[in-house]
C-alpha cells in the first residue's frame, strides 16, 4: 500500500470530485452486521483481536432505540457443505463456522435483539444480497441506513456499497465498525467516505439519532 | 493507511482463512468495465493520469475473442439531473459527466466492442447492480468472470463482490485494472483477493482463455 | 378456465384472507410499461387489437404530470441475437422485433416522454428486473407506483408483483392496462387485487393524483 | 373471466408469437415451493381443499432424489408484526400465519427435507426475490429449475416468471402445483406456457430426471 501522501491523495480525489457530503434524512434505520461471536472470542478463526467496535455498536444501538427507529441484526449461516455460500464459501475458510446453527455464529450479548426488532440470516457479504432488507427499508419509508458492525473491508463496505446502490443514504460509524487490521480498516473508510456514504463518529451520529427521536 | 507491514497483514489473514484459490471453470466470460473517455482525456475530471491498464485490457479482449468467450462491455448514463442515480449521483460530483449520450461516456476505441458483443448502460458501481448481467452469464452458461476495467477501487471491486455473489468466481486482471493513486488501487487488490477474487497476471489469464478456447 | 362461479370464487379467497385494501401513500410515482409501436400497429406481431388502454394511460400521464409526480416511461430492447434475453427470448418469438433500436420498440406519440421523465430500456417482463427502477424510487422518497401500459398478463403483472415485493404500494389502472385477449386481462386483473396491488378505475386514480398535486 | 374460447385464444397467441417451447438443460435442480401445513391443514385460513398437488409433488422429490440433482425447499415466516413483509403482508390478511417460527409455517411430512438439501426461508411470493436462489443456482451450474407446490396463481407463477428472468430454464409440473380455485390455477397455467416456461405432465418431468440421473 505505498503511494503518494494522504494530501496528494485527498487534492487528486478532490479534483475528480468524489467525496462530497450527502444529506442526512429524516428517517433514518440502523443495521448491526455480523456482530457475532466468531469475531470476538478468542478461540475462533475469524477473532479480530480487539472488541471496541462492540460497546461503540452498543452505544449506537441504544440511541437508536431512544430514537424509535427501525433497527436490523444480520447474522450469517450456511447449509450443509456451504452449498448455498456457492464460490464465497470456498475462497475463505473461515466461513465454515457459519454452517447450521453454531454458537459461534450467535448474536452478542452486548447486542441482543429486542422482540420488535428483525434479525436477517445472510450467507453473503452484503447485507442487502439476497435478503429482503431493502423491501423492508422501503416499507418503513426509510432514506438513511446508519451502519455498525464487522468487518470494515469485508461486509461493512460491501452493505455501504449496496445501501447506495439501492437509493438510500448510508451512515458509517467509525467507531462501530472493527477489522483485524488497521491497514484494510483505513483503506475501506476512505474508499467509502469518498465514493459511497457518510463516514461519521459516534457522538455525531448519536447527535444525529436524537434530533430525529424529538421531531 | 498505517498499520502493520505486509508480512504481519498476511499471517494475520491466513490464520483466519481467507484468500483460498478458487478454481477457474471452463466456461468464462469476460466483462470491460467503464473503459470510456472520462477516465483517459486528460480534459476529463475523471482523468486517472495513466492509460496502461487500457493496453493491457486490449489485449485481454483481443484473448478473449480469440477464445470465443462471450464479451460483455459497460458504460455508464444517467438520466437528465441525475434522477436514476439517487445519492450516489449527489455523492461524486464527476458522475455529472455522464448525464445524456455524451462524448466522455464513449467508450475508448482501443476497447470498441463488435457487434455481437453486448454494451450494458449502468448507473452503478457494481456491472451487476440494475442490469441483466447476472440472467446473461446464466442463460450462457458461465462459470467464471474475468474482469478488466476502472476504476480497482470503485466499479472493479464492486464488481468483483458481485461476481462471488451471484455465483460465478471472479478473476481479475491485475494489469488490466487501473485507479488514480497506488493507495486504494493495492488496498483493493488486497481485498479482492482476500475475499472476493483471483487476482492474476494478464499473462496467467491470456493462457487461461487459450487453453478454454482450445478445448 | 372452467371452475366455480364469481361469487364462489370470491367468497373462497375472501375466507383466506385475501384482497385487503392498501392504503395509498402520500408520494407516488408513475410507470408506464412498453407502450411502444409494436403493440398498436396493425402490421406487427405483437399487434393486440385494441388501443383503449393508450388513450386511458395518456389521460393518467397527464395527470400525474399535473400533479407533478415522477414519470418513467420503459421499453423493450435487446443486443444482436438476443443473448442479453436468455431463455426468455427464446421462448416468444415475437421479443425478436425489439433487436436493437427498432421503430417497433419506439414509444407511442401518445405518451411521449418529456426530457426530465425517466427512460428505462428493459429486457424482462418486469419493470424491476435488471433496471434501476426500485433504486430511483427510493432515492425520491416514492411509496406507492401507479401502473399502466401492456400486456396486463404479462408486463403488468409482472411489474405488480415486484412492486409489492420491493416495498411499494402498487396500483394498476383498470382502463389504462390491456391485452390481446379478455381471458387472460380479467384474469390477472383478478389475481392482482386478490394478492399484490389495488386494481382502481381512471377516475379514482386521477383525484387521488389530483389529491397528492395540491398537498 | 369471458372472452372468446380457447381455440380462438390459442391462434390469437400463436400469431403473436408465444409459447414456443424451451429445450430442457442438463442441470436441473428442484424448488419445492411452500409446501406447507397452512395449505393442507382444513382448520388454517389459507386450507386449499385439495391435496393432490402434495402427492405429486412428493412422487417428483423422490424422481430428484434419484436423480441427484440439487433440491430446495421454501417456507415463509416473518418477523414480529409482518414489519418485513411490507404492504405485501398487509394486502393477505392470511400471511399473519407465518409470523415467527409457526406449526402451519412447517413443512408437510410428506416433503420433509433431508439434511442435504437447502431450506430456504422467504418472505415474498416469487422464491428467488429476497433469498440467494439464484446464486446457489449458479454456483451449482443448474441450467433449469423444476417447480412444484403452492399456489399456482401466486407463489409458483411469481416463481416462473423469476426463473426464466434469472436465466434459467422453467419446467412447471402440472400436476404437483395447486390453488384454492380452478379458475386461477388453469388461467396461470396457461400464462406461464405462453410466456414463461414449460408446463409438463409429472410422468414427462419423472422420464426427464432418469434421463438426467443415468447420464
Amino acid at each position: 500500500m505505498s503511494g503518494p501522501g494522504q494530501g496528494e491523495l485527498a487534492e487528486n480525489y478532490a479534483a475528480a470530485g468524489f467525496g462530497r457530503a450527502l444529506e442526512l434524512g429524516r428517517r433514518p434505520a440502523l443495521v448491526l452486521v455480523d456482530l457475532v461471536e466468531a469475531y470476538f472470542n478468542p478461540e475462533a478463526e475469524f477473532y479480530m483481536g480487539d472488541d471496541a467496535c462492540l460497546a461503540s455498536a452498543s452505544a449506537v444501538l441504544h440511541a437508536a432505540r431512544d430514537a424509535g427507529v427501525p433497527i436490523i441484526h444480520t447474522k450469517v449461516s450456511f447449509a450443509a457443505g456451504g452449498v448455498d455460500g456457492g464460490p464465497f464459501f470456498r475462497k475463505i475458510k473461515g466461513l465454515a463456522q457459519f454452517v447450521g446453527d453454531t454458537p459461534l455464529g450467535a448474536l452478542r450479548p452486548e447486542v441482543a435483539p429486542l422482540p420488535n426488532e428483525i434479525v436477517i440470516t445472510k450467507q453473503y457479504a452484503s447485507a442487502f444480497f439476497g435478503t429482503t432488507l431493502s423491501s423492508t427499508l422501503t416499507g418503513l419509508g426509510v432514506d438513511t441506513l446508519i451502519i455498525v458492525g464487522v468487518s470494515t473491508s469485508g461486509c461493512i463496505r460491501a452493505t455501504a456499497v449496496d445501501t447506495i446502490q439501492h437509493g438510500f443514504v448510508p451512515v458509517v460509524v467509525r467507531q462501530a465498525v472493527g477489522d483485524r487490521n488497521p491497514g484494510p480498516h483505513e483503506a475501506n473508510l476512505f474508499d467509502m467516505q469518498a465514493k459511497y456514504a457518510e463516514v461519521l463518529d459516534e457522538d455525531a451520529v448519536k447527535a444525529y439519532l436524537a434530533k430525529v427521536g424529538s421531531a
